[in-house]
């Protein structure tokens, strides 16, 4: 790009890829590993802003698709864009909306030119192309945004990786020369399927094209785990060591220190948030289901080890209570 | 009681009977006129304790009938009580669990000994005496406990007030008989249907048993609002001005006006945490109905005379988009 890394490292292993350092958007400072909470629709899930900062957030997630269709980007960027609307101080990173798109299966259709799709709201028909994708963005004001990638099913055939994972390239290519405001950053997407050669080659086309940092994308789409750590493994030593990787939609604590080890950067995944709301919580000491029967008198906090909010403040008899009662407070904790 | 009455006045409308005092508990002081939030369940549905703290709140309501049931008043005593087990350091005032009970129907059945029910979660058949009233109440460690009290439909037939009113009398004076832990303080409940008299004589021989503070029970029931007013209007003067005049379940805006003219000190409803989870919010300048289509580029605060969290840091447009999006963090504002 036109500017330094906006990566910093501070430490590398001698023992294993795992690094420290931090990531530098006009928001500040990101420091790296992070595992970003994901804000669908311009919230993190019945957390407030202030919640998340004492949590220690210092980047969320926002969707590039949910925004576009609502309350749309036009209307976020009247505000002065996403900080402004939903009152975060923090960084942000859009995705591209590709891998929304993608789910929408039948409903999508992918050209050259870009992706053709009906919103699953009302059925409306819609276009995103690569321009469009960075142009939302960059109404959406976020500090790094991701170019619209081709998500690849799995498991898919050695043509359909490869068609799919040139037209990413093109797509990157088009992201990029759409790109005016350098205050924000643009990421790109590595695909490449299950292939390890498809993958690195296709690390190396995008450095070529240079961005801002690079994401592995197209894992955690149902294949096996240790697939997925070989693809990590595979990957990362192809991607610019001067940049920020990223991980994308992973995942689970051990997937994170797995990440870590094979040189990620930044995971994101609606995992915690979403299990929590389930009564699915993670401790230092592995997986608590709260409602269970065993809690009913436990005074303790949940996790002993945990200086947060709701460790300082509850018991797990309480957490229970609030579980089994169905009562909404446990969900904003 | 055995003490002096816990209500202080600081200052007595010479037009009407609106009056401004507070009432002491263990806890602290409680600024009077209040409304005071419903923490049915050991929570005010959504709200963390510190977020009740900074709207103001130094009382919050818990339902003996509801926590009697779930958790159980036990195991909430083996925490040290309600403060201790929801973290909540203001006053908490329960009330007797005869009016959810009342609202039960065919599930109860009251008599003299008392009031026999099935769980709304189980159908276990269960009992509460005047006594287990004031001994789960105890129990919970609330600062302010309610008496049994029977509840009157509405319309009801002379003698079915008359004798609901005299077993009302009957039961309050278990009530404090049973009244051990003098840290706690225990209000009557004026019931006597919509008949002035009634009320009037009601107010009178519970104040010749002598309580902490007395309320106004049995209103806002289906009755006209006039009619409701007129009640309160005809039983306050009858109430002894040296406590505390408590018109419980009520109620709109409007309803604390006319209320507090009427000389009424402490108010409770479920009504604006209630409309509030349904999108219908009170500003002061009246409703506003947060999913219109009128607030969608809205970038105006809710209340622009309002300095809470809320007003202080969203627009109408973005608590548009929560309402509209479904997303939880509306409700925890």
């Amino acid at each position: 790009m036109l500017r330094d890394s906006p990566y910093t490292l501070i430490s590398q292993s001698s023992d294993c890829r795992a690094r420290r350092g931090y990531v530098t958007t006009r928001q500040g400072r990101i420091q790296t590993p992070v595992f970003m909470p994901v804000g669908t629709q311009a919230t993190v899930k019945a957390m407030r802003p202030e919640s998340l900062v004492e949590m220690g957030a210092e980047i969320i997630l926002g969707n590039t698709y949910h925004l576009f269709l609502r309350p749309g980007h036009q209307l976020i960027g009247k505000f002065g864009g996403l900080h402004e609307f939903m009152n975060w101080k923090g960084s942000i990173l859009t995705d591209s909306g590709g891998f929304q798109i993608f789910s929408l299966k039948e409903l999508a259709k992918i050209t050259e030119e870009g992706a053709a799709f009906r919103s699953h709201l009302d059925g409306s028909k819609l276009f995103l192309s690569p321009e469009d994708a960075v142009d939302v963005q960059q109404t959406l004001g976020s500090d790094i945004m991701m170019c619209l990638d081709t998500c690849i099913p799995y498991p898919a055939t050695h043509q359909e990786v490869v068609d799919a994972t040139a037209l990413t390239t093109r797509w990157a290519a088009r992201c990029r020369a759409a790109h005016t405001n350098r205050d924000q950053l643009l990421f790109a997407i590595v695909q490449g399927g299950m292939d390890s050669k498809l993958r690195q080659n296709h690390a190396e086309e995008l450095a070529e094209i240079g961005f801002d940092g690079y994401a592995i994308g197209g894992l955690s789409v149902g294949e096996e785990k240790e697939l997925m750590y070989d693809m990590v493994e595979a990957t990362t030593p192809y991607m610019p060591d001067g940049s920020a990787k990223y991980l994308m939609g992973v995942g689970t604590p051990e997937d994170l220190v797995e990440g870590v080890w094979r040189g990620v950067d930044m995971f994101d995944c609606v995992m915690p948030t979403r299990n929590a709301r389930n009564g699915m919580l993670f401790t230092s000491k592995g997986r608590v289901v709260i409602k269970n029967a065993q809690y009913r008198e436990d005074m303790q906090p949940l996790d002993e080890n945990c200086q947060c909010y709701t460790c300082r403040n509850y018991s797990r008899a309480y957490l229970r209570h609030l579980f089994v009662s169905r009562e909404i407070l446990i969900i904003t904790m």
